[in-house]
């Protein structure tokens, strides 16, 4: 039978009560649909940082690179300093193997509720293509004259034509296989003039080669306020590092819950396993209530089995959530409901 | 009696269309609170670029500075590059008059309709203080390798600690004349490692001459989300001029209207004019027909007004417009009615 190597890292937090849930959803799709996941399992988190002084071992990706697929939880924790725990862990692993797409839906399930008035399902439903890997996450910067009146700092963002090409390549290969066909472009090029402008340049060029393919730009500012008044319009949204990064954030809360948007980062060449994470972070608000919404980690689950080819199993845990979700099914707090993260876990991994 | 000397720029579009109707307003409150304006129209825009080959004369700049305000409609048009026209008008203003606090409040009045469910006046009211001269617009940057596979641009983002400080400082200032005294930091720190942590580092630091003032800090991408889900939370709202430019738009969507948004470009020592204009840009597809909403205009006026210490007929202005919208008064296509750009502009005018 089928088999797949995946590297499960719980992390942080609420990281620690979701990948379990996570996990068995993938279990019962695994024995319904026929396949076979070996796991192994690296408690590498901030609570290890403490301990051992690092966030994951010497050889750690090298132990990653053999796996198939990453399933991560969250990661951060207050006390450890972002450069450290999400430097240290998340972002090396996006870059080392080159995870160049973070691939996040935005859905407004049915059942599920909207902070926007009079919105369904069928007003939202698109994707934020992100390039994962340049941009705005730059490493070249520094300060100078530290301590004076004359102080800066100062750091470059980015944009390669490969960086570009790629992701843009990515987004309108998706929307092919969508039935709307359309990419927006998330850009910036009347303010931040030298980036910027360049980025629309390759989309132009990357859209003669999709002649089905509608596209449209905007101006970031007023792509976010298009979010709220009119989440209809879009299909595929493909942005660079920092825009991708706000807009999948913007695109899942108006949609009704953070709690429940799913993200890839995606390898597409496979030279390199993926990644596949929530949107959420490790929350440390509510961690260790066991009142996390798991279904951000399950359809991450969902996300990673269709990349490792099992479509069919990844189109049933969707199904079952959006069923669970439309029938009532049991919900936690940020959705409404009173059900605790196993609840949530259990009744979907029951209904798969 | 008071004499305030006024540069009028009502630039493309609907600005020239809005322009007037905010003047109509000025005129009725210098009329009735006893202080004379001295306009001085100027016709600069993109249809005098597209003559002249010029956004302004060569000696715009020094006419503009003897001013005491610039009343600015919107600029930019169609076939006129952005690096013409905003770069050749709007950006040199801003920049060389200093004017490094971008002012631009969110509030739903009453009467007018936010998109997010069961929002009412109480929920949406808070100011958006952006940087308004350095950051992402920087004027550092190019490309290397062009037109081959190596192809590559690059743009510095720059933070200085006089430009972080002095917009801290407006924006901790404003919190304490307002009840809840809070002020919001808006970052990325966990991603954008060598710039970030220095706003948020002097963020700290100008806390502490603050007491009485509340603070947080979210990375931008959740603060968005937060603009939806949470727009109660947020009294003062301070980021740089990229994540500025982009609240101030997500805030106006969430409060209903980008039409009604009004904004201010403030050189706070009086050294240079301010200049004060609406959010919403030049909008083509409603240009010439006299329809557009030009309350964004008229509190930009009352904006000014307020500047130039006339609080008592700023205040007037803005009473009125909330009055007017709270009793079913005329009201534009955007706001859900079917009045003009005139009917909106008299009305407020006579009332004033
Ligand atoms: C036109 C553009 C350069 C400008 C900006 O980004 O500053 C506009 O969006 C604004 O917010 O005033
Ligand atoms: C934790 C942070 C560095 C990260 C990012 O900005 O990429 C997160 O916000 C995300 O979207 O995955």
């Amino acid at each position: 039978s089928r088999k797949h190597r995946i590297a499960v890292i719980p992390g942080d937090g609420i990281g620690k009560e979701t990948t379990p849930e996570g996990l068995r959803v993938l279990d019962a799709a695994a024995r319904r649909f026929g396949f076979e996941l070996e796991l192994t399992q690296y408690d590498w988190s901030c609570e290890t940082y403490t301990q051992t002084g690092k966030m994951m071992p010497d050889d750690g990706m090298d132990r990653l690179k053999d796996s198939d697929s990453i399933f991560l939880g969250a990661v951060g924790w207050p006390g450890v300093p972002d450069h450290v725990s999400l430097w240290g862990l998340l972002i090396p692993i996006r870059r080392q193997f080159d995870q160049y797409v973070s691939l996040r839906p935005c859905k407004l399930l049915p059942g599920s509720k909207s902070p926007l008035a009079n919105r369904g399902p069928e007003d939202i439903d698109f994707y934020v293509v992100r390039e994962n890997t340049e941009g705005e996450y730059s490493s070249i910067g520094g300060k100078m004259f530290p301590g004076t009146d004359r102080e800066f700092v100062s750091q470059q963002t980015v944009l390669t034509r490969i960086g570009c090409d790629r992701i843009m390549k990515y987004a309108f290969e998706l929307a092919m296989t969508r039935k709307r066909k359309k990419v927006t472009s998330a850009t910036k090029s009347n303010g931040i003039t030298f980036t910027m402008p360049y980025w629309d340049e390759r989309f132009a060029e990357m859209a003669k080669n999709y002649p089905e393919v509608t596209t449209d730009q905007f101006h970031i500012d007023i792509l976010c306020a298009h979010f709220v008044q009119h989440p209809d319009w879009f299909d595929v949204v493909v942005g660079s590092n920092l825009f991708g990064d706000i807009l999948s954030d913007l695109g899942p809360a108006v949609a009704g819950s953070i709690g429940i948007a799913a993200s890839a980062n995606i390898n597409p060449e496979k030279t390199f396993p993926s990644m596949f994470e929530p949107v959420h972070g490790s929350a440390p608000d509510i961690a260790g209530k066991f009142i996390a919404n798991p279904i951000g980690q399950i359809w991450s689950g969902a996300m990673m089995l269709e990349h490792l080819g099992e479509k069919d199993a990844a189109d049933c845990i969707v199904q079952t959530i959006e069923k669970l979700l439309a029938e009532g099914g049991p919900r936690t707090r940020d959705m409404g409901g009173q059900a605790g993260t196993l609840d949530v876990g259990k009744a979907i991994a029951e209904a798969v």
